[in-house]
């Protein structure tokens, strides 16, 4: 007898069935279902179940749920519809996706590198103007987050040729990097950072970090990199720094409201990447193998994987 | 006493002087002096030049010259207009060279494998959509040759994940990656090059190798990326497989004619990149060391450097 173990997705997100389908091939020992495809009699006694973003309603249908396993690494939605709750939960960790975000990382950071947008523009206008080289030994990328997805990218960046520095909440340690910590040194992070690269978990302490104030510390001429999450940044200190040709370049991929709505200035400003969050997508393949390892570890011994911090946020 | 060195550019070229300065500051023991200052009985005595493109005509006022030293890799110019004499010509060939050339390969690679392209004219349209990611495991990127250049550009790709595969006029061997030679065996590497890069040099063998019949070996939707010359591509069999969508997508920095002219359908074709000749800028104090160098060595014991071989071309 299989055991039942239920999948919980948000009614908007669209591919919560190639979840199902993902998640079943990868553990054949279990019966992947979908919250509405189970009777009373067995939801009152599932105690772990597998989500993406669910409603707080959803979950009290499983009265005897201890802990859920998120199919994403970015859990600050659920932070915020589970405030209430002391549920434990699990985000995911797929070292895949720190490979596929430091990748992105590294080909957006030689995209500012060598000109790309600014090449873009004069082709627009015909216009054949070759630029100044700078080598990379030259030039500093600042990494705003030192999990694993900061280091795996100061490892990419490191093997390009350029200088990096990093900064996290809590001291860290990454080779070959400038670590500070905190917020009493991030000014003095940010002054080295002529492309800042943001991969910070939102959290309540991030929210609106990017602002005014904080960005007038990048040199001039800097570059934004955002992969984390819109609400990080402020948008309005951002235009004004665009705008006044203080910062040069933005690429964004997330935003405080997504899909881009298409008022948003940020669609036309010349000095603004638009990306539809695309940074590292889940890779289900992979996800739902690392999910189905905790899910069997948890089956044999009733281990559960290391949980969310509430206080932190991630 | 100093020696005398003269400096021979192109009238055509613009920064004579400044070449003049680096290579001043580079050879202390060497006078270099513009040819035009320099009195007929020194022109008399000069074996040896440094040259940027020159004039044959500005070459025979040296009569004594014995060998010339490039300031650039690219010496088709040279032995297009040099064919009838036999002066010795020694070409650039810096390390720093090799490695901004495959830095620019990497970096449009990512470029075309992030679909950067599509994601910008999406932009423009202020469409919101992603596409699949596919790993770079699963793309081979194919190399037009496999000298210096080429070896480095397999290296920095490895490093990134792709599959590499690679073809030159002689076989060679480069590790990690499938090597392919002569002709009998280009359309076999074609075939597998889901991104395929050009770093040949121009010679009257790779004139128009990239044409109708060669570009039809290519996988659907491949990418063509040229930072050689611009006459190893036929601009109409280029044209016909973008047109078609045979060809996804171009990255061109180098053109038959350069500038490339304003009437070019190159410069607003939706599938084409145009770049102004800036994948690997010589940089003026790396080469000038090593200008330097074996200026030094000949001076020393009248060792001349590796010559272009005139029947290869490079």
């Amino acid at each position: 007898m299989k055991n039942v173990l239920p999948f919980i997705a948000n009614p908007d997100y669209s591919f919560a069935a190639q979840w199902v389908d993902a998640l079943q091939r990868a553990m054949p020992g279990e019966r992947i279902v979908p919250l509405a495809e189970l009777d009373a009699q067995t939801r009152a006694t599932c105690k772990v179940a597998i989500v993406a973003n669910p409603r707080p309603e959803d979950l009290r249908e499983l009265p005897a749920l201890e802990w859920v396993h998120s199919v994403w690494a970015g859990v600050e939605r659920m932070m915020r519809d589970l405030a209430d709750s002391d549920l434990k939960i699990v985000r995911l960790v797929d070292p895949q996706l720190a490979d596929t975000m430091a990748e992105a990382v590294l080909a957006w950071t030689l995209y500012l590198h060598r000109d790309m947008p600014r090449y873009a523009a004069q082709q627009a206008r015909k216009q054949w103007q070759a630029h100044d080289y700078v080598r990379p030994a030259k030039k500093t990328v600042g990494l705003l987050g030192l999990g694993a997805l900061g280091e795996a990218a100061a490892h990419r960046l490191l093997q390009a040729g350029f200088g990096v520095c990093g900064w996290s909440r809590s001291r860290k340690a990454v080779d070959g990097i400038d670590c500070y910590a905190g917020d009493a040194e991030l000014p003095a992070m940010l002054r080295r950072s002529d492309i800042l690269v943001c991969l910070l978990p939102l959290t309540p302490h991030t929210t609106g970090l990017l602002n005014a104030e904080t960005l007038a510390h990048l040199p001039a001429n800097a570059s934004l990199i955002n992969f984390a999450r819109g609400l990080i940044v402020d948008d309005e200190s951002l235009k004004a720094a665009l705008d006044r040709a203080a910062l040069g370049h933005a690429v964004l991929d997330v935003f405080a409201t997504e899909p881009l709505p298409a008022d948003s200035w940020y669609w036309a400003h010349p000095r603004v990447t638009v990306l539809p969050h695309i940074s590292a997508p889940t890779d289900r393949e992979t996800a739902s193998a690392i999910v189905a390892d905790n899910i069997r570890r948890y089956r044999d011994n009733g281990a559960i994987p290391e949980c969310v911090d509430r206080t932190r946020g991630y």
